[in-house]
């Protein structure tokens, strides 16, 4: 078993860095405090005899040597960024759990056939430069360099400006690298695995996702002497357009969900009715037939509602990925160590998105997940326990111990 | 008559500080770009041989010496501030449109028996600092001196900060000055004298106004993981809101408005269910008791909307005027300054609110309106014609000559 107080102690540590104003974090990619907990963790894990390599997205991968030199690594890890109100765990667990197996493993002795590379993927959140997973997109060749180099915060700063103004612009190839296998642990975000009091989530697949960037064009105008009859009302088609995905997400049940968490009006002044808003329709489902069903309602609908109100309306996709059903073998692995070690389990879906969905396509693939309370994330009151923590990063030990042989 | 290519001429030449992305201007209260016109319009009045007296909320006052030292003066003027996305003649045409009646009767050596004040009012916009005419509003006694120097913008920078910043902080008492009568010459900012065909829009009344700032809380929440029965959506709930205040509007048709002009998400990422979602409603009607009843429906209903949907609702009026009734002596000054110079007329209600509607509380007052292009406002693209600019200030110049005596 692994070590909870030692992890428990290190999930504390780097929570300081970034502290968000309600007990989370605040350490959106390729910020400042971003690269003091880049900077961290490789001090870790150099204490711990790895190697680091950083790629040009400014993935961090640290090796510990395997007993084959011709052993394909296993790869094991998440992402250490942060939603601007993010909580403590979601992806640092899954990098810390991992240099914590490997820390157990170092305190056991034991060595493994192939090496095992802790990872911790660039920008995983998405929340300062869309899509989310984008380091590990690039890396399963699924957006070019060039794309992601050119993403855009909100304000107008670029990716690959900001990877090399922190220093993090690593010399290694994106997706160079060969997996033998990757593992995931991250909590569940989500209600599911609570509710039914399970220690561990097998995960068996992950949901789809389609991130819908609708810009509206209305025609500025004053609030006051404009009357009803000649507003071009972008707010107003806006208004109708969200009421329409809360529909189309509960025709679509079960296991379907859309919402809306960016918004942005232009000019953004009292006495001005819009000329422009912006915002980002994330719908989401296992199901790849309801997905695509439901993007292209909602894209029918949209175009629909602006056209009845004179209102222009374009639609760019911001962020996809298909469904994933994780690799058989390793979801067995994940299954059995819970077992043996005596874990309540059940097999779920991810709800959210995370690196294992893009690894999915370029090596054996699952993940592990653990409870966090009320299915919290993506808010600063995000929590989970310190058994729940351990338990976790137990299975993933054994998992991958199980698939890097001792 | 004016001088109406020295009038245009000084048009340009203001619009040419803080200019806009679109032929506009962005000349916001209290920037660098507001000190800047304050600068330009203070050297033409003192050209003009005007003195000056500024208030302690940044009113600038330049006055015109009277011939009876026991007269009190006649104000005329409007505002230089501009909406971030602002036009050209928006208040601007009013403040120089009044000098260019004094620089007419200098020209015609033109002596009134009651001194003549070109008044800058300060933050009319309310674009940056609500509510808007905060300056007149003080001087009318409507609000104090401490709540107008705390009204924060959108960086959290207060009026009082920001006024000393660029130095406008005047010395005078604001409110100390007594009128002898008000008059403002502005753009409509509405459809009605361009479609009927009019030069000259006697103006009657003002309209009313309430703006309404919703606070919705709704619970942070992952856009993925988090079902559709678990959601507290602050987001839907404010689309619901919007949808109502349109229906509520066109319920109190004729001669009502309501719209959303400033909208706010937190955190505002894509994949975070927004914990909180703040934005003004803006309503407006001539008739006292439909303004009461709009306002009463729309908290009452948006109460049910967020109670039904468990999203918390708060709600701070952060603007507010009667609708106003002008002095009737004042308003057949202007209708028989139209009709003596030629220009067709009618009688009309001001949409937008006005200096002149506070100053209103305190003087006999009253407003003359040209029409604009398209009726269009608090829009770049604002336009109006020099002939429409020269009978407005025509007109203007003989009511004032009128109420300040020969
Ligand atoms: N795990 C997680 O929150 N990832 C961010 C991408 C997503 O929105 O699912
Ligand atoms: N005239 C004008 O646009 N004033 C701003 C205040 C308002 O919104 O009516």
């Amino acid at each position: 078993k692994i070590n909870s107080e030692r992890l428990w102690d290190s999930l504390m540590e780097m929570a300081k860095i970034g502290p968000g104003i309600a007990g989370g974090c605040n350490r959106q990619t390729l910020t400042d405090e971003d690269a003091e907990g880049r900077k961290l963790f490789q001090s870790w894990c150099e204490a711990a005899g790895l190697t680091m390599g950083v790629d040009a997205m400014g993935t961090m991968f640290m090796t510990r040597e395997g007993t084959d030199p011709e052993a394909l690594p296993v790869y094991v890890g998440s992402h250490l960024d942060t939603q601007p109100t993010g909580g403590k765990y979601d992806g640092v667990l899954g990098v810390l759990g991992a240099l914590e197996a490997v820390r157990t493993m170092n305190d056991l002795g034991i060595k493994t056939k192939h090496p095992i590379v802790v990872t911790n993927w660039a920008n995983e959140e998405g929340a300062r430069f869309a899509p989310a997973m984008l380091a590990s997109g690039v890396f399963a060749g699924k957006h070019t360099m060039e794309y992601a180099y050119g993403r855009t915060d909100l304000e107008g700063k670029t990716y690959g400006e900001e990877l090399a103004r922190i220093g993090w612009k690593g010399d290694e190839e994106v997706g160079a690298r060969k997996m033998h296998a990757y593992y995931e642990l991250h909590i569940e975000q989500g209600p599911i695995l609570e509710a039914e009091g399970k220690d561990i989530g097998v995960v068996t697949h992950c949901q789809g996702l389609w991130w819908l960037e609708f810009t509206l064009t209305g025609k500025e105008a004053h609030t006051g002497s404009t009357p009803m009859a000649m507003r071009t009302n972008a707010g107003l088609a806006m208004a109708r357009i969200l009421e329409m995905v809360q529909e189309v997400a509960m025709d679509h049940q079960p296991n379907a969900v859309g919402g809306v968490g960016q918004m942005q009006f232009t000019p953004n002044s009292r006495n001005v009715l819009p000329g422009t808003v912006v915002f980002t329709v994330d719908i989401r489902t296992p199901d790849i037939e309801k997905l695509t069903s439901m993007r292209s309602q909602i894209e029918e609908r949209a175009a629909k509602i602006c056209e009845d109100m004179g209102v222009g309306c374009s639609v760019e996709p911001v962020g996809h990925f298909d469904p994933v059903t994780f690799t058989p073998e390793l979801v067995s692995n994940v299954r059995n160590a819970a077992e043996t070690l005596g874990y309540s389990h059940m097999d779920i879906v991810s709800g959210a998105g995370h690196d294992a969905c893009w690894a999915a396509a370029v090596a054996p693939t699952t993940m592990i997940m653990c409870p966090c309370v009320d299915g919290l994330s993506h808010n600063e009151a995000e929590e989970i326990t310190p058994d729940w923590a351990a338990a976790g990063t137990d299975v993933l030990l054994h998992a991958v111990l199980e698939t890097a042989e001792i």
